[in-house]
């Protein structure tokens, strides 16, 4: 047991061991407690040496009040979140639990790499340049609200990010988006990268109307700017450098 | 000389050693090259065993040019981006020169933790949930496309991260940016962090009239949504958690 508490609320990444930040490895090492979701200790278990505590999707709250009491009670504690802890993580929810009741503790984010950092590649450089990040899931946002940033997210000819575009209970909010979509772009191309840097990993390119039957909650989607260069199993926004410069080799 | 070259893009995170990914420690260390920007190297350069090659800013096809010479001569080389390589880095700039030129070499994107996630926990979370991401330089982009970005977002009601603000030649577009700013939330507060991770980090919370006489190339911009808390030091984007759970502890 610690003398001082501290908790760590800790991305590691989207799934793969080597995208872990040495800040990470580190904290994740050093703790007494090390708390998360099944999916995402799997790959990080053997660098914990601490006790591991698994708990069940849909119970953030519940886990973060657990980290909070044990670092009250003296301990070290890491609190994981996939991807970078801001980015539809563990991060806000901390900071409001902490700020509402008015906590002293001493607390501290690591940031990690979000998924669309590891996603974008796969397919050349399918995300540059301004973009923007909207969830699909409408268990905490209204439908009302993402559907408006969805809409001034396609006039703003930003390329978008959609996380969490489906689950079972949800599946009707993909069609819808994707009704949206198609208002605005046709039958365009979009990247679907699925399980990124985990087993499974599976990415496509495939036209919008395949992609209510395709993409499931481990599924990231990224729709195209009007500039970017689709061909084959390339997606490429460029920065326009080709106006300015000659990129002759 | 190896037998084979491989070109790494690497994001090196925001600044500071212990935001590397293992993965971009361990090809930094095993490349015959090094390239980048010496702002991007002073932090890695004890990391790096091979040859270093500092390139200017404003050189990045220069930069990419030389890197695809060196990999075709067999060479591993590491070209280095700040943050992550796709986020306003090189990953879109070397896709592009590779798929232009139907060069074949083997190439892979490192991916890196991004400005906005280092800076996002500065203030509490002030980056959460949906977010846009729109960078002021219109070097590369047309000032009537980054305006209408702007715009978009705001109607979006998207938490905004600016990158590139200002520069001494270009701090008219800052201006700018400050007067649509206001047309749609007023003399608001917004997030300011300068030199995240490195030496000289300053964050500070200000009224949006303030800025322009602020913030400088290396700070990072966060507009508040409309749901977002400030308070103080602290910038908190709730994701919605305290409508439908009971956050009290």
């Amino acid at each position: 047991m610690q003398s001082q508490g501290k908790l760590y609320v800790v991305g590691i990444g989207p799934g793969c061991r080597e995208l872990l930040t040495l800040k990470a490895e580190e904290v994740l090492k050093g703790a007494d407690y090390v708390i998360g979701h099944k999916r995402y200790l799997d790959f990080i278990r053997d660098v914990v040496v601490g006790k591991i505590v698994e708990s069940g999707m849909g119970k953030e709250v519940e886990r973060v009040k657990k980290a909070i009491g044990l670092v009250e009670d003296g301990y070290v504690v890491c609190l994981v979140s996939g991807g970078d802890p801001s980015i539809y993580g563990l991060a806000p929810l901390v900071a409001e639990v902490i700020y509402r009741n008015g906590i002293e503790i001493d607390w501290e984010v690591v940031p990690g790499v979000s998924a669309l950092n590891a996603a974008s590649p796969l397919f050349g450089s399918a995300i540059a340049g301004d973009h923007a990040v909207i969830s699909l899931s409408d268990l905490l946002t209204p439908w009302d609200i993402i559907e408006r940033r969805l809409r001034k997210a396609l006039e703003g000819d930003f390329v978008i990010a959609l996380y969490n575009p489906s689950s079972r209970r949800r599946k009707s909010r993909l069609e819808n988006a994707v009704e949206i979509i198609r208002e605005y772009r046709g039958n365009c191309f979009v990247a679907l990268a699925r399980n990124v840097c985990r087993d499974g990993e599976e990415v496509m390119i495939v036209r919008l109307d395949e992609v209510a039957e395709l993409a499931d909650m481990h599924t990231l989607i990224i729709i195209p700017s009007s500039g970017t260069i689709v061909d084959g199993d390339q997606m490429i926004t460029p920065r326009g450098y080709s106006e300015k410069y000659n990129l002759e080799v």
